[in-house]
């Protein structure tokens, strides 16, 4: 199978951007989700082209060969990771803008634009591309697409799907569509572009979308920080901005163990002012976005905040998020972390939280908290020693436990992260057989030979 | 097939609601797109529950009938006409609001509620849905979810689409699932739901729906009206407002043949004015939607309105709205009503609108223009005389030279209303023979029988 599929692709891919040394195999056989399977892939292709992508995977559904495709790798979930047969098939060479519309406000880009590279790009024609995952400045569209990222702002401006207009598809047979539209509202036939978002490359291989923009004008950015002795009060308070009917641009709670370890990396003393700290930014301009700024600030004290602070210009309102910044980093200096994904009902943030603790107690395991309180996407980070095969094995438990307990309060198994891999056990445990039956049907209808990432996004 | 089919339904449907009288089979024959095919139905049923609606299907499906099913019958596409062997399913009697929840700001209602009362129930708890189709007071939700509908405010606020969080749906073999979550946010598995949405009731029927709120605090109405003497300054209004980074709640035009037909009922003068009307509202509170409103009025003023006013009161800014809300009732006055409902690039609204009098002029037929301008989506409203069967074929011809317009304006054939029946051959236009195997792959994967609403959203 190897040698006519290497033989087939050299005649389509140049040389240079057909990778299939060991070490190549083996840095794209896995995106940032190390704790689920992977194998080296057969080779690497680096696309330059949708003409490109779909003659690879022609050739791969002809030769019974599996495409694993990729952007940047980021991943948390295990959705780029290679699976037995497969080419991976990586779109990071894909970064050109095609088009910026100011007067439509879309842009349209080839799918291995990062992010940050988008958002600059855009912000100089006085345009806004909201989604933006803890990852931005590191991920690809693609990949935002694929997984339908959130990020920090969504709960007030929505995910990635809620700004996807239009797409460039390759299917499993190697034809290329174009799903969507460019205008601003359409409803002809399926929502089909919907469905290849967070199908996480199972559906087809997304090239080139066309998304839609906000404009950059009339956000000014302000934020309140308020810490709190324990998770109950840090809970109240987002529960009470909540029912006060605020909704902030972010509301971020950052738990003891975050702090610390910020605090062990840069000395910042943050650990010392309270247990739990809350973030909220606003970006509404002039006195409506003062007014907010002391409404959420009465909000935490009347929470019973041991501290809460106003920020007094958009510069010291990005270091009051500092901590939010620095705590994956920081955490990452203490061993491998298995990142949670968990989302709940806001009013179940703290009764989550409270069992994650337990959790962390009774398998012996070190987890750090990192949450979109705002709208109750949690984000545990369970940390095991290098090299502490024991230590893993509880975190995988912990792991398990937190997915669990989040579905027992009503929650769902991913919030923004994706299924991949890691979560193909709690999405069994989500949904009844029959909608996991539907997932069957609809990969069936458009991927009938199983070539397009098999095994990930639904338990097969 | 006729006997079987109704000694079952009988089984399982009471009496007073399985309607099989020639004058109730009439009724629900069509929605109110009479311009399209339709044939009386074999029976109706006005279900009552989820259980009954599944019991319906699967008799429907083992006795080789089709299902239509049906919310307040106000469809504008045909999407609920009945087709040949076919029951006529309503849902218009399941109208319970099964949960209100303020702190996790959703509500969960049975399909059949109308849109406007779901509005007033949960206004109660100072909470919000957002979507409003100009039918809002008399659509049922389930109507809405089936065409994705929007509305004045999706402009800033999106569509139906973007406040479904889940659905439960019975599917074509009589199956009963959720979709979906409850949570803010969730990205397990294919958006299934996403893909429900706009699905005009082909790929399952929806019985309940989970819908996203926003909060109903810190809105207040203001308004701007401005008048221009043609078309083409009035988009170039729309242009400057758009290039000003402001994204209005609602931005409305209505033309010449419109306020005509307002003031030939009821007398208000608008024609007087101007020969177009632009109007814009803002919902920012405070001084920040007085700073809007003064922009908007500036702009206005700038592209030559005129006449240019601005709300001085939540009263006042209704009032400004009076044409717009008049608009078709004051049509409809005047004949049956073909309406369009083509969506175009902003910037293409004078061009599409200018061409839209070009057609008027060469089809020898009346057309009158209410558009949500600033999204790019009109409604070309075509008039034939009752009895005029000759003007009835040359609006027939006027609409398909619309659709095809739009479409070699980058536009789309449906920018709210749905496919139903009318709009077939205009997406058969816009997309390739590849994407609409597509939706058959996906119509065979969910509804292998074609047992529901066959016919309708894509050609088949």
């Amino acid at each position: 199978m190897s040698t006519e599929l290497l033989a087939r692709l050299r005649k389509v891919v140049s040389a240079d951007r057909l990778l299939t040394d060991p070490q190549a195999l083996a840095a794209y056989s896995h995106d940032d989700a190390e704790w689920a399977d992977f194998v080296p892939p057969l080779a690497v292709v680096r696309a330059a082209s949708t003409e490109e992508v779909a003659a690879v995977v022609l050739i791969a559904a002809s030769t019974g060969v599996r495409i694993v495709p990729r952007g940047a790798g980021t991943g948390l979930s295990g959705g780029a990771n290679a699976v037995a047969d497969s080419v991976v098939l990586t779109l990071e060479l894909m970064t050109e803008i095609l088009e910026i519309n100011p007067d439509e406000r879309y842009v349209r880009v080839q799918a291995g634009i990062l992010n940050d590279s988008l958002r600059r790009a855009v912000a100089v024609q006085g345009l806004w591309y909201p989604p933006d995952p803890a990852s931005y400045k590191i991920s690809t569209i693609g990949g935002n697409i694929a997984t339908n990222a959130g990020g920090l702002c969504c709960v007030k401006y929505g995910v990635t799907r809620d700004y996807v207009l239009g797409l460039k598809v390759v299917l499993a047979d190697g034809a290329v569509v174009d799903l969507g539209r460019r205008t601003a509202k359409g409803v002809a036939g399926y929502d089909l572009t919907a469905l290849l978002v967070g199908s996480e490359g199972t559906l087809g291989i997304v090239t080139e979308a066309t998304l839609k923009l906000l404009p950059l004008a009339g956000r000014e950015n302000r934020a309140v920080a308020g810490y709190f002795a324990d998770l109950v009060d840090a809970g109240n308070a987002v529960a009470a901005v909540s029912r006060a009917g605020i909704i902030p641009a972010a509301l971020e709670l950052v738990d003891r163990t975050c702090l610390q370890a910020v605090d062990d990396w840069q000395q910042l003393g943050l650990s010392q002012e309270g247990g739990v700290l809350l973030l909220a930014s606003v970006d509404e301009p002039g006195t409506r976005g003062e007014e907010l700024t002391e409404e959420l600030h009465a909000i935490f004290t009347a929470a019973g905040a041991t501290k809460a602070e106003r920020s007094l210009s958009a510069e010291h309102a990005e270091e009051l998020f500092l901590a939010r910044r620095l705590a994956y980093p920081a955490l990452e200096r203490l061993g491998p972390v298995l990142t949670e994904d968990v989302c709940v009902p806001r009013t179940a943030v703290p009764e989550m939280l409270r069992r994650i603790e337990d959790t962390a107690r009774r398998f012996n395991t070190k987890i750090a908290n990192i949450a979109h309180a705002g709208d109750g996407n949690l984000h545990p980070l369970i940390i095991a020693p290098v090299d502490d095969d024991g230590a893993k094995s509880r975190a995988k438990d912990a792991f398990d436990q937190i997915v669990a307990d989040a579905l027992e309060l009503g929650g769902t198994t991913t919030g923004e992260h994706g299924v991949g891999l890691l979560k193909l056990p709690g999405m069994l445990a989500e949904f009844s057989p029959r909608v996991i039956a539907l997932h069957r049907s609809v990969k069936a209808a458009l991927d009938p030979q199983g070539v397009l990432n098999p095994g990930k996004a639904f338990p097969a």
